[in-house]
Formats: C-alpha cells, structure tokens, sequence
C-alpha cells in the first residue's frame, strides 16, 4: 500500500541534511569556547547516522514512484522526526532536561512558531542558541519548498489558488522542473537572510545576534536571543529593518522571484499581494491612533510600536517591542484575531493566509447575489479568471475547521487549568504559528508554566498549523487507510 | 420597485396583532390593582391605530402581488417596528424611562433573546411584566411561522434543508396551503404553552408565574418574573418540566405535528432530531461528571443543573439555575461555545442551528475524501438523498458569517469598555438570542451596565441573529437596491 523503501529514503535523507547544519552550530560553540560542543557534536552524529541508514533501506518495491499516500506520510513524519532528533543537542547538553520542553522548543523552531519554554535565554550557551535560530531557518526553508513545490501536488494549499493567478516558475510547469524552481527559492532565502543580517549588524547588533535574528526574521520564527525579544534594543532603524524583513518574509517567494528579475508590474497585479499591504496598512493606521491615543507615546514611537506589531503578528512572526497586553482591551482582541489572518501563501508564514480570506470573502459577498437571483450562476472570480466551485469549498472547509480546532483546543487546554484568556491566546498563537499569546503566555511570559499534557497538545497543534490542516488530520481518517 | 402598498398593509396587520395582544395585559393591570393599566391601555391604542391606517393605506400599485424584495422587507421592518412600538408601555409606565432601555429590552423580547436591562424584576407592575413575557412569545411564534413559511419562500434558511428530508405539511406544499400551515403551528403552539403552564401551576407555581414562563419557555426566550430566573424555585419538579419543556420548543414544529399525529417514526427517521438529543445527551454527561467533580454537589444536583443549563443554552432560552460563570473554566467554556450551536430549523430556538452543523461537519469529513479522490464526486447526503452544492456553499458561508459577525462584534464591543470575556459572552449571547452572557454580563448580572450605543449595538446583533443573518444584511448590499 505504501512505498515504504522511497518513504524511508526521504526521511533519511532530511535527517542528513538536519545532522549537517545542526554540525554548523559547533563553530559558534567553539568560537565562545561554550561548553555544549561535544553535545551538538554527538547530536549531529546521531542524526546524521541514522539519517544515513533510512536513506540506504531497501524494501521491497524496487520503483521509485511516489503516490499521493506516500507524500502525505513523508510531509508530516519528516516534520516529526526532525523534531525528535532536533531536540538531542538540547537534552544532551542539558539545557532543557526535560523530554517535553525540549520536544516543544524543537517543535516550535521546525514549525517558526516561536513559543519558547526558556526563562533565561540569555544564560543558555551559544552553540545551542543558534541551533535554536537555524531550527526556524530550516523549518522556514522546508514550509516554502514544501507549499510551493509538494502540497499543490498533493492537492492542498492556498498556493493552487495563488498560481491560477500568477503563473510562472509555480503552476504546472513547477513539478518537471521542481529541482530548478527548489534552487531559486533556496537562493533568495539565503540571500535576504545574508542582507538583513548585514543591515542588523550596521545597525549595532553584535555579529552573533545579527545572525541569529536574520535566521529567526526570515523564517517568520520569531526567536530570539534575548529575553525581552526586540524590545532589547531601543534602536528605531532595527525595529523598521525587522518591520520591513517580516513583511518581505511574509510574501509570497514567486513574487520576490519576480521582483528580483525586476518584473514589478507582478505585485500590483497580484490580488493576494495588495490585500495583504493593505491589511497591514488598516491595522497599523488604527492600532497607531489606539495606542497614541491611549498612552503618552509620541507619535512616531506609536507609529513604530504597532507597524511592528501588526506585521510581526500577521506574517506570524513573534517579534514583540511592546507589551501587547498591557493595551486597552480592544486593540489585544485585535492582536487575537490578527493571528487568524497570516501572510501570503508560499511564504514561510502560517495562520489562514491573506489567499483564503480573499476568497471567503468573494464568495460571501455574492452568496448575497446567488440569494436574489437563484437562478443566475454567480462564480468567484480572481484576476480574472472563475476560480472552480470544488476549490471554494475546500477554502471554506479550511477556514472552518481552523476555526473549529481553535475553539475545542481551547477549551482542552483551559481544562488544564488555564484561564480563558490564557487559554485561548495559547491555542490561536499555536495554530497559527505567531508564538507569543494572551495572559500567562503573553508577549512578557513564555510556556514554561502549561503542564506537560498542554505542552504535547500544543505542539501538535503547532504541526497541524504548519502543515495547513490537511495533510496531518487526513492521516486519521479511515479513507487514507482504506485499500484504494 | 417596491410593492409599497402591499408592504405597508403587511405592516399595519402585524401592529394590529400587536396591539391587540398589548390589552390582554391589562387584565392582569386590573386584577393586580397595578398602575399601569393606563399606559398599557394608551400603548395599545396608539399602535393598534398606526397598524389600522398603515393597513388602509392606498398607494400606486394595485396588485397584490409580493416580491422577493419585498419579503426581506417586510420581515425586517416588521421587527423594527413591533420592537418600537412594543417600547411603548415601558416608556408610557415609566418602569424603563430610557429609550435606549427599553427598545433593548422589547428587542430582547420579540427576538426571544432573553437579555434583560432590568435590576428588579420584582418591583415591576404585573402588566408590563405580562407584556414583556407576551414579547417573547409574539416573537416566537412569529419565528415559526416565519422559518417554516416565510424563509424558505425567500431562499434562507435552514428549514429548506430539512425540507428535503421530512416531506410533509411543509415542502413546496406550504405555499398554497400557507394558511392551513399556520393555523396547525399556532394550534400547536397555543396547547403546549397551555399544558405547561398547567405543569407549572401543579408544581406550586403562582398562576401568573406558570403562565408567564410558560410564555417564555414554549418562545425558548428566557425573560423571568425573578430575578434569580429559575433559580427561584428549589424544585427539581419545576426544573425537570422546564428542562423537558426546553427541549420539545427547540424541535422543529414539522416534528411535532408528526408527533401529535403519533407519527413517532418520523423523529427517529430524522437526522436533525437525533443529532439534536445526542448532542445534549453528551455535552449533559460531560457537565454533569465536571459539576460534580469540582463541587460538593450531589450527584442529582449536578446531574439536574447540567441537564438544565445544556438544554437552555442549546436551545438558545436562557434560564438558569445556577451560576455557570462560578463552574471551572473549560466548563464556563463549553458554555459559551454552546450558544453557537442552536436547537433545531423550523423551531423557536436561535442560533447557527443543528441542521447548519451537521450539514458542515459531513462536508469537512468528506472534504477528505474529496483530497485523496480529486476526481471522484463526493456529494453530502442527508436521508439518503444528495443535498445540492449551492446548499452546501450557503450553509458554510452562513457560519463563515456568524463567526465573522461575532469576532467583529466582540472587537467593538470591548471598545466600549468592556473586559474581553464579557464583551466576547454578550456578543456570542444577543447573536445566538440566548440570555446570559459571562463576566459582567453573566448569568447572576445583567446589561444594564452596557454603554448607550453598546445596547443599539446588541439590539441589532438580537435581530441579524433572530433573522438568519441574510435576511437583515442583504438590505445592506448594492444587489438589492440595483434595479433587476
């Protein structure tokens, strides 16, 4: 029924490349002569070593074809395994002791969540806290190969949408050149992430946290090397540098391909593009006026507390300046159902995406027509061109089940004994991969205190946020263990 | 464009009724020697007059002929003006002074919400105090004949859905026969408040008291003649009755008159009614095991007070027995997420409706079948038959819209000043036209504390709840305003 030898094959080799950049980290220990080196050392062996021996099984099939099963099971166990052994360099080195909180920051770095269990990040060596970046990095890299190059051929994701609209290096043409369409992507990740660590470096950020917050910015991780995230320094130019890099980061890769190549003309005529900056821009006008009216902040430092705000909690970042909470009601109700919205699709962010609450909205608009005039087909249309019935249903499908699993994990997790506020921040943030919430895991706490049963559910919640619902949850329903 | 003449008509039959019912109160201002007997009489006069010249107005058309247009109409205007109009004997009396109040408390009537801005009950003049139990039954029944009759003709609602699966004195039969249907349903409703009430005075009600939550029960509305609604009375006689009562209000009235007929096959064969008990029957376990639990109550007690809140709440009523705001959190939680789930299409109840959720979660399970099969059809049957994409598509945009609407309503709301539980359980309440809310709109407070332009606000929730949504928006959208 499965490919197990090709399914084993694959997961050996993401451990290969997991043991390799986890063996990056090593320099950093070395150069601060911390004393996690031989512990990343040894996690890298393992992984690596085992990586090797899943990629040189043999079974029983000898083909090497691939089918829709076995895409499934490869996506959600290759996230799985690369948090088991990601979480090695933190147990062995005894940073995080506990299998649970390791498995939950490792979870929360491959997904570029951002939820952190740390409570002093500052004391933690510096081989393990860049291994802790470069695990956002990874996963930031995998979420954009993987929505632009494998979920549209699994049937899933936001991106089928996104390339009826822009076709070019994506839409069909991508799976023959999926090798070439990889590399490009790989090229203007690395090649931001090399920019924006620059810029982060000229404006006063030590070599190592310029670095580090490159790799977490870029991701849309959202980890830091500091406790008090961003709010760290009170530098204007880094806090608009991050601003401007989220937002970059949370647009779609084929679009930034295009604007390398100088074809600008692609984002204006890109629908999800223009919605996107004009949420963000909404947002930033009515949380600036929120904020100066409500506090005795300057305008401009207003200004920048909530464009940074808004773009680091709609990419799904995590960044924080401020303490959200700490805002007049209104404006935090704002921030919870900003983390509903997410960034564009084949970005490295996650949440709903601006894409499907596009179409939600189309289509919502017109049902009102279709009810005056039932008789009258009245399709949804974007850039021109009718969008088909069969994908509108599972944009709302979508949406409602985020929805639904929002509010039963809520309620789950607030019988651990959370508050509602706690506990609905926790669930939202999770699912969509942002990372701080509301209450006790607001933007000045962490996750340290939920219990070890919360800490479980939280991460496969971080999972099935990362992996857009459907390629995890289908793997509980009987037609995907049904014989054909 | 408009048929103005049949409109206005229309209009002038609904203050008729309205007015009419208005002086059946009195007799209870005369027996009581209350001193309100003037202003009830005055209120009646005045509206039963506005109705008699609205119904003998002449305009140009000549037809009788109503359009759809005209339907969405009449509908919503008819609510504004029975809820302006139905403000008048608090205002005459002087019981509410304010408008805003009482066109809050009429509003919370008709639409059989239950939400009350009155902090002592006790004191209120018994007609007025008749009168509003009178709102909620008014509105109920006008619910009925409305979702049953009305709705369908106009293309919403769920009742199209159940239709399909129960043929019989509704389907596309109703619209000759609308008359006969409408006097079945009143038949029905009339004898089980009558029985009720009965059951109530059996059990050691006073006679008004049995008959006005009689009223309030049978319109699944909620308003009490105490304070401590049904808390009151430490009778588990008069709890089970209500609870049963509850219950039987928030079928659908097709169902029983089957019933009535001791068609008993056609409950069973519905998928609705048995989704419906089930559901109550699971979430009465869960509460019951969580009560008993945290509490020192008996296991009765527990089993009682669950019993009850689950049946309030899901039929969207209101009434208390205790303070579930006081229950641990994951338990107040549930709560709250139960005034989105609603009783059954084609009853008193509120809400998003069973028949909607039932509808969804096949589509969402199926919506996995659909990805591993892309070409296969997998269309959603309800009682072996294919319910039609189109169904499918409003039945998902409907929720999409309730969820939105809440989401956005909770922003605004907590702008007033409100704490974001509270502001987050007086939306889901007035949208659901349940009662309580949480927080300081809970089940031992009221919304007498709510800002001015917060009550206009929830009064208008109240009504797009009540309306099915679509009804009240499309008013608001170019379609219907643009010629053909």
């Amino acid at each position: 029924m499965f490919n197990f030898r090709v399914i084993s094959n694959l997961l050996g080799i993401l451990l290969i490349i997991t043991g390799g950049l986890m063996s990056i980290c090593i320099s950093f220990s070395w150069y601060y002569k911390s004393d996690d080196l031989f512990a990343i050392l040894l996690s890298s062996c393992i992984t690596a070593s085992v990586g090797f021996a899943l990629w040189k099984t043999k079974g029983k099939n000898t083909d090497n074809q691939i089918r829709k099963r076995d895409g499934y099971v490869v996506v959600t166990m290759g996230w799985l395994f690369m948090s088991f052994f990601g979480m090695l360099p933190y147990l062995l080195s005894g940073t995080i002791p506990s299998v649970t909180d390791a498995f939950f920051e490792t979870m929360s770095g491959f997904t570029t969540t951002g939820a952190s269990i740390l409570n002093d990040i500052e004391s933690i060596p510096k081989g393990i806290l860049f291994w802790r970046s470069m695990t956002q990095w990874i996963g930031g890299m995998g979420i954009i190969v993987m929505t632009i190059a494998i979920l549209p051929i699994l049937g899933i994701g936001g991106m089928e949408l996104f390339q009826a609209e822009a076709p070019g290096p994506t839409s069909d043409k991508i799976h023959p050149r999926i090798t070439e369409t990889a590399k490009r992507l790989w090229m203007i990740y690395v090649s931001l992430t090399g920019v924006l660590a620059l810029l982060l470096l000229l404006g006063g950020m030590t070599f190592f946290d310029s670095i580090n917050h490159a790799l977490t910015t870029m991701a849309t991780g959202g980890f830091s090397t500091k406790q008090a995230s961003i709010l760290h320094w009170d530098s204007p130019y880094i806090h608009y540098v991050i601003t401007l890099f989220m937002i970059i980061a949370g647009t779609n890769y084929t679009l930034l391909y295009y604007g390398l190549k100088r074809k600008f003309e692609h984002f204006l005529k890109s629908e999800e593009f223009v919605t996107y900056l004009s949420v963000i821009a909404v947002l930033t006008v009515t949380i600036t006026i929120g904020i100066f009216i409500s506090s005795d902040n300057s305008f401009e430092r207003s200004f920048r507390e909530a464009f940074f705000q808004v773009a680091s909690i709609i990419t799904t970042t995590g960044f924080v300046t401020t303490d959200y909470s700490l805002w007049p009601s209104f404006l935090t109700i704002m921030v919870l159902l900003m983390m509903f919205i997410g960034g564009s699709a084949g970005s490295t962010s996650g949440g709903i995406k601006v894409i499907r609450h596009y179409v939600m909205a189309k289509n919502c608009f017109l049902e009102f027509k279709r009810l005056l005039h039932p008789r009258a087909v009245v399709p949804v249309k974007i850039a021109e061109k009718i969008v088909s019935p069969s994908i509108i249903t599972n944009v709302l499908v979508f949406i409602l089940f985020y929805l639904l699993i929002f509010m039963a994990s809520a309620i789950l997790l607030s019988s651990t004994g959370l508050t509602i506020d706690s506990a609905i921040g926790a669930t939202a943030t999770t699912l969509g991969n942002v990372g701080p919430g509301l209450g006790s895991v607001g933007p000045m706490h962490n996750f340290s205190e939920i219990t070890c049963m919360g800490k479980w559910f939280l991460s496969f919640l971080m999972l099935i946020g990362r992996l857009e619902i459907f390629t995890v949850l289908v793997l509980f329903t009987p037609y995907f263990w049904r014989n054909n």
